[in-house]
């Protein structure tokens, strides 16, 4: 009825975006129920805030904030502004702000949900993430950081990552702030552009550190990112520095003292704030001391994590394992999750001092992760398939269909329309472990023939039998 | 770091969008791994495709199409213009016209997700949804929109409604259409205004359709939608088909016999294209006749429902209790799901003939629906909270943690800085069932206080017993 004269539409997904297939799905669905099980267990209660917000709501905190798009998908809604938001934590910020005489205090809520970001897509770059966030609202108590850092550790080992699979880097914002003073980088903009070109050592190594301290980089593709500009004295520094601690996974012991232990390298005078940082470092690793996970719980100098709000402790969970990438080329591949302290975000809402501290999970990643471990098996259910030999006799099917299904066994009628060998080839396409004839011979046997569709074999099975048998085969 | 001098942002959210509490939420989870065990049970695959589409690719078959922002949210992306998904549907025929050749035939597949929907909000008008869909792809089989009926029904029961609180209506796009071929409404966009006009029947009553058939209709708000200016013969014909037809709900018996059997009221000649609906409708009441859903799936002439892609078989689930809406006012709730034929979708992207057929679940609707059930309960899972007396015994507060937790019992150190009132305070704010009080002399006795916040007892419990006690208490 409805006449399309227009060209043919676009069968192509826009850039940065995917569709996901069964096994994904169903290794993500365990992950999260996994994720939930750990967080009711921890104490933390379920929220969900919607896909937008006013776009003044959220602010802009994101390491890209400089591109003429500021990163986020935006509409005009009438005469205010909406956004979808770019991650969990500022629209928690909104949440607390506006209930703020209802919630508990301290808050301790945990998020499922999808974030967008529009940056540049490339390839296994995305603009739509799914993220599971855990977040302390309203305590400096920095066990609960200690507590994060622990439940990060927790979850992935119950998702099937051994402990020596994964690591959980700790550090402190203060300590590097502590280096930003004593450079003497006082600009607000150079001191996060600077805290954002450290964060990517790990993607494009000390040179390109270097050059985004500098005057700038030019990428792969030919894109240039504008630099910091900073003097030759302050990248030597700060490349100096990223070098001396960048063997961090040895650290725990010399944490694990308390406070005013310095890292490598003769780093430990850059005055108060600095040992605030190490001080606050020393707590967390003292909290995770009796913790089955504090092997995996190490001082991490060289992390400081781009995300503009962070004001203290700072984690990642990282992968020890190498993927391989969408070429089939190894790589490291880094982060899963992360978080640290904001103690000033909500105060953007107002007179508001509630300092908070809070977890995030990238599901997408965590769960690519998964699948590449051979040892990481969830097999999706395809359905028995009992075949059509004639549309008159489909009241003698649907007795079978109703027999299986009652038994809770995945099954179906063909749901086509072609003959037997269209039925045969869906069954295998599918993936299904059998397949029931039962034609006019077998309806007067009372007996229909199972078809194994992993070994071939068939045999001939009563009706009343056919459950117990097709749960022997499965 | 952060400063912040800008005005305050605000604390609220866009109209038509909320946030949700942790009861909805749980319950939403409980209802969402129902649906997905009858999807496998049923022998349907698992996919999921992104919440952008380029515009084109998804097209425009919503209800409200006419207003100027078309419904939907969009944006230009570089050249072209990316939309969020109004439906489920529109980009499953997007992924089957990309994925042609890969998938099987016919495809069975189910989704969850969220959709949006750019309409003007108002009192319990959202913009964001989250739906579950199933459906067949490639098949005229109509033993696929039976399977669909029956499954809907099965899904609702699973999730706690009983067999007399839910109706599966059925009827036929084809009947429809004949009777406006019959009527002469022969020009594309008067048909598919006539359908959604009659579509509101449910919510505006037989004035409201009258007015939108003819010169148009002004709502509470004021605001005028125009009609679809139907002379006076043809909106007589159509309201007389709607109030002869509107006793829709003992007809399930008139289906049985097979096909040529016509609705109320001599509707009984109206040419081949009713005669096929009706005889399509004779085959679906066929196939679910073996179903213990059979009393639940009836005939509904009057459906016609209002997306435009629809061509044959269309069904919707109803649920016949009533339910407080936002102003505590009874109400008829009406649907929570819905579906059918749309057997043209997929040939808009090229020479493609897929017949489909497909079901969708309004999730925030049916556990809204849900939630107002007295006898259906969920209770969240709140933590024992471990009261802190002094900081410097934080270790021995881990340990008991730690013995709860290895438990899989929801526990929590304190999580904030308050003194003893405010820790109780907490406790009883998030609704935690007892509070542990392990002070000195509890710790030098090896025993400490459970205090059970419902009863108010509290009691002396040793260490090692301290997991059996709270078992027994929860």
């Amino acid at each position: 009825m409805v006449k399309e004269k227009k060209l043919k539409p676009s069968k192509e997904l826009p850039l940065g975006f995917v569709d996901r297939q069964e096994k994904e799905l169903l290794i993500r669905d365990f992950v999260i129920s996994n994720i939930k099980e750990v967080m009711i267990k921890y104490g933390f209660q379920y929220l969900e805030t919607p896909s937008f917000e006013y776009t003044d709501s959220i602010g802009k905190f994101l390491p890209d904030k400089e591109r003429p798009d500021e990163g986020i998908f935006s509409f005009k809604d009438e005469n205010k502004w909406l956004s979808l938001r770019y991650d969990l934590t500022a629209p928690l910020a909104r949440y607390v702000a506006k209930n703020y005489l209802e919630i508990p205090k301290p808050f301790k809520r945990y998020q499922l949900g999808r974030v967008w970001r529009n940056e540049k897509p490339g390839p296994g770059r995305y603009r739509e993430f799914l993220q599971f966030d855990a977040d302390y609202v309203g305590t400096r108590n920095l066990q609960a950081d200690a507590e994060l850092c622990v439940l990060l550790a927790e979850t992935l080992n119950k998702c099937g990552l051994d402990k020596n699979e994964f690591v959980i880097r700790v550090s402190n914002r203060k300590c590097f702030f502590a280096l930003l003073d004593w450079l003497k980088i006082s600009n607000e903009k150079q001191r996060i552009a600077t805290t954002r070109a450290v964060d990517k050592y790990d993607r494009i190594g000390i040179e390109g550190v270097a050059s985004l301290l500098g005057k700038g980089r030019k990428d792969k593709s030919g894109d240039f990112t504008k630099g910091v500009d900073l003097n030759k004295k302050q990248i030597e520094m700060i490349t100096a520095y990223i070098e001396d601690n960048s063997i961090y996974d040895t650290e725990r012991e010399n944490m694990k003292g308390g406070p005013r232990l310095a890292p490598l390298g003769g780093w430990d005078d850059l005055g108060p704030l600095w040992n605030e940082g190490i001080n606050e470092l020393g707590k967390i690793f003292a909290f995770t001391e009796s913790s089955e996970f504090k092997d995996q719980i190490i001082y991490s100098p060289t992390l400081v994590r781009g995300i503009e709000y962070y004001t203290g402790t700072i984690f990642e969970a990282n992968l020890l394992f190498k993927v391989k990438n969408q070429k089939g080329k190894e790589i490291e591949f880094g982060s899963v999750g992360g978080g640290g302290r904001y103690d000033n975000l909500i105060n953007r809402f107002g007179n508001l001092d509630v300092p908070c501290t809070g977890a995030s999970f990238g599901l997408d990643r965590l769960v690519f992760a998964l699948m590449q471990k051979k040892d990481f098996k969830i097999k999706p259910k395809r359905p028995i398939v009992i075949c059509v030999f004639d549309k008159d006799k489909i009241e003698e099917y649907i007795v079978i269909l109703n027999k299986l299904r009652t038994s809770n066994i995945s099954s179906e009628i063909y749901p086509g329309e072609g003959k037997l060998k269209k039925q045969m080839e869906y069954a295998n396409k599918i993936g299904s472990p059998a397949v029931i004839f039962y034609g006019d011979d077998e309806i007067k046997s009372g007996k229909a023939t199972l078809k194994n569709l992993e070994t071939g074999s068939e045999s001939s099975v009563k009706i009343e039998d056919l459950v117990n048998e097709i749960k022997k085969l499965l």
